[in-house]
């Protein structure tokens, strides 16, 4: 039999621990399918007597990442310490210069450093995989660097965030407000102690900027994302969504414009009856539309251990069966400086929800606004509520009555500018909720 | 800039087609994706002179397409011809020995023909790469080949042919009757002329052999699927399952079982809430199922020459980016000899509809003969309905009463054995529907 692969493994969080575990479980499988053993030689983590489900003993251990990075008795080195900064990138960069290949699950690294690191890939002329960076056990990566090469890409969106996926799912099915929803994820262990990553939408831009690289050959830039989150989405929102024939998610949607490339996180309104709407829960899913092509979507476990670890030993085998494939599906040097759309160019149908202040002429003030900005409406709905659903909701006066418009296609610009028109005529009360529409 | 892939192509029709038009339209990303051009240099096909969308005198001909598999002039030999035979075979089978890689959209072929043709790729150290053969614009033999190596699958299961989901789409959301959709489907050129390949089940089983042997590592077997067509699915079966909380689709399934693998094709009851369940009209979609893992799908284009052509394309791009991976996902001698799982000891949930003699002691009679067989009852659900609804059904006679029964897991081998008791104790007229649940 051929030689083994030796692995370096750095950080030993639930992933690390769980690719040790799939690694011994599947030993015989991936000799069968690589042609040579797996074999993990050496750990590197923060703490060696920490409490784990494995013993740690039965392997060498290398307390700095950096020097384990560079062992001459490794063949790959994987990073799952996390982080954009050091140790993590000073570990990857390491094994990269050494012409060590390398693993990784880290988004943030590969959101900030990316296209800096598959040039120095490049140039060692070694794999850098990171399939567990984005979707957690969907193998959107390598679908989207090697599966589809034939396609033009015009739009990939998902639910990137299962954390965001699990409140928003359970707000509706269980009818509890957002913060609720948010302690419950929390005491699962599906939301951190401080939720703001995720639940602002900054987890998901990382990965949309990571896929929209892959998509559309430009060079990662998560600072080129438009970022809205969760947090604003009440119960009444959804209750509406519903009754129109659409759901809430939080969705990453990278999108080819005449402008450039439009890079945007926010609650989404998504059809019912498309495929993205019925993913509840963690799950993540993925859609792809290309020119001439119906949609492909990919759906599947976004997070978890488990899933996590899939997605790093594939990419380990993927090494051991000697596959290499550009980082980024190109050469580093063909990765063009992404041109990025405004926001405010954004083109779309909106949801907008009023608080119109119940008295003659409220109703026609904020008709002539929108039409003022050339918005039309496809529907309106105005409606007197029992004053219970709504009594929690900041700025709700006892004669303030819910308005909910849906636009057809316009401009994120103009919808900006009838809404502060009519804040300032003071014909509703409280901020407008503004939720956009993607059509599938 | 390196030197182009000089691509042969033999088979022109849509799929062909439109190949030459992806790589055309696609000429400057796809030398971004894979660092070099990709450039058809001959074409074979019966007729030269038949109209097409390009023009063919921009191409050598080349009227033997055998004769093209071992020109010297090509890197690369495209069959889109079809069939398991010759010239398909005897064409693929002298490129891949004359040391050229192969793309192929030929299912039938690989089902046939897989392993050996695996062997003879490995042996000249060349690809084999066959995307396009399953689920047309769905990345899934890639998938499965290379990108969940770390899993061990449990079960693969999905709905692989258009025309039959086109068919049971239209049944449930118009109230057509198959026949009806059947006719509707060959006018919209979703259906043969000869439509028994696909509605029969057997386009299914093809593909579905080629998915288990990717899947389980076992030599494709299509002789070893259980085959059974949508024919005979009526709409008070559709009727039923919806207000059971099913749809009817048809599947192909391939489980891993303490008997053997298990590979089969029937319509099936899935739970309306599945991702599979909301997949409608010509979309395929397959569901992977792996130890310890929730469950992944893909969902997309199953047929149709682009979004066929889209992965063949892929497959070529693949070629002309030096990546080469083994056929099946291993070595041709690691494939090993499929352990057939026999049909009768499947076990699992069941929808029967009987039509019971509305007179004293038939539903005793049939629910004792399933007491005797161990079958326990998840319900039951006998109901006088309007008779123009059944009237068109065979069997069906003025007293006759539509009894429809949901079992827990049991065996087929059971299920057989009370519905002939059934019939022998005259108690039912025509011939009981059995359909099978499939949980997810």
């Amino acid at each position: 039999m051929a030689e083994p692969l030796k692995v370096g493994l750095a950080g030993l969080g639930t992933v690390g621990s769980a690719v040790i575990e799939l690694l011994e479980r599947g030993r015989d499988k991936l000799v069968a399918r690589c042609g040579r053993p797996i074999e993990v030689v050496a750990l590197s983590a923060r703490s060696r007597s920490k409490k784990r489900r494995f013993d740690v003993r039965a392997f060498r251990w290398v307390a700095d990442p950096v020097a384990l990075a560079q062992d001459p008795a490794i063949d790959v080195f994987a990073e799952l310490i996390g982080g954009a900064g050091d140790p993590a990138k000073q570990a990857v960069e390491t094994a990269l210069a050494c012409g060590k290949p390398v693993v990784t699950a880290n988004k943030a690294l590969l959101a900030r450093h990316g296209p800096r690191l598959a040039a120095l890939a490049e140039r060692h002329s070694v794999a850098l995989n990171f399939e567990a960076s984005v979707g957690g056990g969907i193998p959107i990566i390598k679908t989207l660097r090697e599966g589809l090469n034939g396609d033009s890409f015009t739009r990939i969106y998902g639910i990137l965030n299962g954390t965001c996926n699990y409140i928003l799912s359970r707000m509706e099915h269980d009818r509890l407000a957002f913060e609720d929803c948010l302690r419950e994820a929390q005491r699962l262990g599906y939301a951190e102690a401080d939720p703001s990553f995720d639940v602002d939408g900054h987890d998901t831009a990382q990965k949309l900027s990571i896929l929209a690289s892959l998509a559309f050959g430009t060079k990662v830039d998560p600072d080129a994302v438009y970022v809205e989150g969760i947090s604003s989405i009440t119960l009444p929102d959804l209750d509406a969504a519903s009754e129109l024939g659409y759901r809430v998610k939080l969705l990453g949607v990278a999108v080819k414009t005449e402008a450039g490339i439009e890079q945007r996180v926010h609650p989404t309104m998504v059809p019912k009856e498309s495929a993205i709407a019925q993913v509840m829960g963690v799950t993540n899913a993925v859609t792809i539309d290309a020119e001439g092509l119906s949609p492909i979507t990919l759906v599947g476990p976004g997070a978890g251990g488990m899933a996590t670890a899939s997605a790093v030993v594939s990419d380990i085998a993927d090494i051991a069966r000697g596959v290499r494939a550009a980082p980024f599906g190109r050469p580093a040097a063909r990765m063009t400086a992404i041109r990025k759309a405004p926001m405010q160019r954004h083109e779309g149908g909106y949801y907008i929800r009023l608080l119109a202040r119940d008295r003659p002429g409220s109703a026609a003030t904020i008709a002539r606004r929108l039409a003022q900005q050339q918005i039309s409406l496809e529907s309106i709905v105005q409606r007197h509520e029992s004053r219970a659903e709504h009594a929690s909701e900041p700025g709700r006066s006892g004669e303030a009555v819910p308005v909910i418009l849906i636009t057809y296609a316009t401009s994120e610009d103009a919808v900006h500018k009838a809404l502060a028109a009519v804040r300032r005529d003071r014909v509703v009360s409280g901020r407008p909720q503004v939720i956009r529409i993607e059509k599938n």
